[in-house]
């Protein structure tokens, strides 16, 4: 399955606690889209977070993150990866 | 020790290869900076590349990345992550 990139800004001052709340309630749906979120990373300071995923689709991927209320500013496919 | 990802732009066409070759380069000369690159994911379409990596600071990231011929275009603290 194609993985993805994703982008968020805005999520200034982004907790440990807050990321794992908002990664556990796109896993809670993410069967829905076929989606597998597999990791993420956040920038308090900057307000950008980043998600890999397994996806069927970019847009599947968004359609995840709109639902649970932090929707991606931009998802990237990533067929390369080391 | 912090974790960094990292941000390149203009990488259009990357390849498998050319982002194993990038990642070696890196790893070659990381411990002259205490640089641990860990992984890196990358978009031959829009040229974007990420890596995330573990190091004394943002600036000894970048040091390692200009050294080897691509320059990280931002380089942000995640000090949060899931």
């Amino acid at each position: 399955m194609p993985k993805f990139m994703d982008v968020h800004h805005g999520m200034h001052g982004i907790t440990d606690e807050a990321l794992r709340a908002a990664h556990q309630a796109d896993l809670d749906i993410q069967d829905d889209e076929g989606v597998d979120f597999q990791r993420a990373w956040g920038d308090p300071d900057s307000g950008m977070v980043w998600c890999v995923s397994e996806a069927p689709s970019a847009d599947a991927v968004k359609r995840i993150h709109e639902r649970t209320g932090h929707p991606a500013t931009e998802v990237y496919p990533v067929p390369v990866e080391v």
